[in-house]
């Protein structure tokens, strides 16, 4: 691709995770090309970082405020940026970007605190730059299917949809250590106020409206932290009321034992209902009523235009996680190349925006605020 | 079998669809003869049915209480009287046996209302008979199997509890007309004050105290009827507080597509779950924590003793619901003949008893308690 | 049930698997009463073993020719009696029943060897009385779905039959000490030329022809004895060439580890697919070319009027292994009790013959004689 | 990474598929740059094809050996070239660059005929440059694990080998028409001697030999074409023996409606199995002898360094195709930079060698032969 983007990265340098995948998503269909990066807070390995990814030295930055002034000057400075670091550090980073015309392409959750989020929804509206968020989960075609299925009305009106994160990885004290993802996961500082609740029910509560297309009116929400000593929670349950009159349970889980990334979304109408897991991501159940339950794949007989968009094997050939994070960097490439020329992009193309951030973090927040107050009923 | 023992059946008549489940229960391990019946509360029908049966012209009863007295007067009358009526009778027909020293095997819910099932305690609390209730998930091997995991500690602490039970087969509405086990199962006067909550969510509580070994203290409920004009819960979400600081969720729903009978449960502690689907009864996954999953099947390598005294077919020969409800028949069995002798049954022996049957009415009333209170938290 | 058959049984005492089973599966549906016994080949035993069952002392019988002679003659004798010995017994002992108008439900394969098939199909031809033989797995309700699916050409023509029956607990060499079972399977003299193929090949066979419809025209196979010292095959390849061109393959092992009886059946045509699996009997999956993947559930939105006839639980309560079995006895019944108004049964009443059996035996021997030829092609 | 390995492609213009896989799997660990192509045998749209991929127009080449002999004089020339056309072609383009020492990653099977994969063979070993075939499932991180199992004895001697690969797309007569996949993969002169046995046979046929670490001795096949008017098979039916003594089926189809990619390998040995799924690449069933069945998952408790090393997600984001893919091409970098340190690579780099792509042309040119002669066991 000769027209690839320019992209730099803030966050994601030795030893972090999240950045190495961002780096695939970027890859995987050639749109992007890493030119510069400040990928650490410590100024040594945040350029010792980029320059073990190949990054030009006079664009392996110390810091990110430098990144983006220099960025902002050069010819062929960045015109996107990816944001890997800790939720705190979103909105600072992000809005130095903004500012000077960057795109901003942000893991979630959107901030850390809710004021946060909203004073960075604030700088990205007065910004002449995109804001994508990476949920991405979003990307992974058959949710692209379910979520046209929804909207085709193939499930009638939606009564039920039940959700569900658990994960067994912090089942022990594994922060305190040298477990970094650990340490900050579980640090109100670095996180927000919600652990599981922030790191993985903000998925599962954006994956369930992205597919719903149901906006959350309540909730009841009740957060533990049964690991002894632990600072945020590692298990939340919470009951939902959606507008219109749907309902729903949400759990988010870090401590249950066997699970691995088991997001599972089930989704019920007055006309057939539909469940995907995200471990097996290529499968689409889907029930109508009254009729023998389907087994749609993505690539084969049953899928959709919407799942057919976002595919690059054939039907049984597996994608995956990769793939539907790269479906994110690719709606955002093409929103970006759409605003290169001043136009919208096709309708077709779909990414979480800065507004999905928010109601993600307002979400925490309204969970925190329930359980508090013992669960009683509050709005998001 | 020379010795069986002399069973009478009140309810189960022509169209009913339990009573047939309970004699076929009653009869696989040949523990028991159906000798007498009143099947209906219309006595016409409740004679033809049982000549039906084979049950002889002289004790095919017009109505329960003529039965209750006397087969209590003959020499070789009936031992035992399953009790399969709506569940609004279940406490005046069970009353009339205690009385007489017969005991009852009575389906559950135990009855429709919580004054009824304090008052069928006393009743069974004085009688010199016994009183089981078929729970009948209780009486499959892996459910034995997962609780005596539980109990032995191969789970740790027990954290988590999360248990649902979907069903699809009043999504549109089915009373009204000639369904009849729609029809009194969404009557208040029949069924009492929980729909979904009282048929199938009194089973999903049941399974899941029975395996954890947990008892509920506090309880927040939302009980919703979403097919117009529907008189009872069709959908219930509860958040659960256990004593000792557990936690769980249960869901039961009789409106979710492509649900048949999806009992599901999880459990999970602090060294390890359990995962176990009524529907793919023989399979137990065990999932110790930092272990890989483990899939434990019925008869097979790794299967325990307390599933192993309710096998009949070896390894790889599924067993289902008949069997799982035969295994309560069985189990009531050894208990009657342990009662005969004048002896305690053995302690492998477990049987769903009148205070499971208190425990599940109690849950239906307090869920009806909170949802009313707006999910407010209410003690069991 | 007052017009119970009168049953006997040959085989099946102490310590026997197979005859409990029988018996659970005779009782099921309530249409037969076992009056009579011949349950070992050790008199003693045979007394004892029939007394256990609540047989009466005057019809627990040490050898099963005076049983046959006696029983004959009795105004209320056996009407039926079930063969549950090991191979090598099940055609004397069936001539001395069906010579006295005496039907017969016999266990599979039908004999030891070609031979003694031949011979007792002769003797079945001449008797005035029935032979059932308990290829149990027709009697699974999605099985006859999955038949009569074929029969109706929802598949087109069949080009592919691919079935499989792994099991894995002759994995090491169980005979010799005080496994029966084993013994007996693995002795020729007991149980013929057949070791897995006779035992389990002849299931996967059964069942293949049973749903495809399709006549085997010659195969191809390769035995083999993996444990050491074994007399009998515990493996065996099978390549299938059926009338009509349609090809297939078949493989049973004793000795793969991980697999209980995990029968699998797959046939595919010109129009569609159907997959199903033994330990998962209630689901059946049907792949319609060009169309998402549909799973049909017995009982569920999708079941067949050939599967309902066969179901006693709604969907999502699973039948089993037993209710299966009991299905053979129970379409029995009908043929026995049309047999003794002079009738023929309903044309739904389906059961194993002796054709089926003597097949089986068949094919037992071909397989035989094509693994001796190093694999050459042979007629069965 | 500054120090991508500079990469050309013949093959995988416009509208092919495989192509385009290769790209992906060559960008997604960053270890190449697309530098040069050759890639369509009509030379404008060759042209054409490269343009839109961002090549220069200078290297954007209108056939394959202009292209080999510039590339070689190139000071900054192709350190190695993808050949990714049909079968017929992989020899003579990979002649042309091996003879000028550039690394040649090719499509499988190795060529069309035995002569050709022969004469290459001769090549490559003259050849100062590494030869890889792409047999990509070798590179799914739990079929590394599966191989180390089976190396270290876990699962003891082997005895069985079962191997399968459906797929349903030829079910119909799809070649004849503008289906470029089909028309050239069941042409003789483009694929060779083999249609479901050489493209995906052979598949099943690697992948069965590289975990099980057997090598065939013999086998007997039965070919044949089910959709009338095909000029290659479209069904293959193969038994096998292994030297030492294991036995095996394998089964590809084009015609089994309801399948996509099914590749499905199961491998017992004396102690245990092991079973794996293409399309579920996460998850690898161990099943030890006596023991309750385990599911080991990629990033999961259970998986060893085998699998580790070539895992970018951790487990239960699910990695699938093109992440094999890619790890058959970072393998094969490891080997270019070993090989242009003048070292050998580290001992657990493996990929596909020239030698496994002769074996899989020989499989075919057996199962012809055997097919040929009705079946006869013929040495490979």
């Amino acid at each position: 691709m000769s027209d690839r983007i320019r992209l730099g990265m803030v966050g994601g340098g030795r030893d972090a995770f999240i950045g190495a995948v961002h780096r695939i998503a970027a890859r995987i269909d050639d749109q992007y090309e890493l030119v510069a990066g400040a990928l650490s807070s410590t100024p040594e390995k945040s350029v010792a970082s980029a320059l073990d990814l190949g990054i030009s030295k006079d664009r392996a930055y110390g810091d990110y405020k430098a990144m983006a002034i220099r960025e902002a000057r050069l010819k062929d400075g960045v015109e996107a940026v990816s944001i890997v670091t800790p939720n705190h550090m979103h909105a600072p980073v992000a809005k130095e970007f903004l500012r000077r015309g960057i795109h901003v392409i942000c893991d979630k959750p959107l901030t850390g605190t809710l004021a946060d989020a909203k004073s960075l929804v604030k700088a990205a509206e007065k910004a002449n730059a995109l804001f994508v968020l990476t949920h991405n989960y979003t990307g992974y075609p058959m949710i692209r299917q379910a979520r046209d299925m929804v909207a085709n009305g193939d499930l009638g009106d939606i009564r039920l949809v039940q959700v569900e994160y658990p994960q067994d990885w912090l089942t022990v004290k594994e922060e305190g250590a040298d477990n970094k993802q650990a340490n900050w996961r579980t640090d109100p500082a670095q996180s927000g106020a919600g652990g599981a609740v922030g790191d993985i029910g903000t998925h599962a509560y954006n994956i369930a409206c992205f597919v719903s297309g149901l906006t959350l009116d309540s909730l009841s929400a009740d957060l533990d932290t049964f690991v002894e000593g632990r600072r945020l929670d590692d298990n939340v349950h919470v009951m939902m009321r959606f507008q219109g009159g749907a309902k729903g349970m949400l759990w988010a889980s870090q401590v249950a034992p066997g699970n691995e990334n088991a997001l599972f979304l089930r989704v019920y109408g007055t006309k057939g209902g539909l469940e995907w897991r995200q471990e097996d991501p290529n499968y689409l159940w889907y029930t109508p009523f009254g009729e023998p339950k389907r087994l749609l794949t993505r690539g084969g007989a049953g899928a959709s235009d919407a799942a057919g968009r976002l595919t690059r094997a054939p039907g049984g050939h597996p994608e995956g996680y990769l793939e539907g994070f790269a479906n994110i960097y690719t709606e955002a490439a093409s929103a970006i190349r759409a605003f290169r020329d001043g136009e919208a992009p096709s309708a077709d193309v779909i990414y979480p925006t800065i507004q999905d951030g928010l109601a993600g973090v307002a979400f925490v927040d309204a969970c925190v605020r329930s359980s508090n107050r013992n669960g009683a009923w509050v709005n998001v």
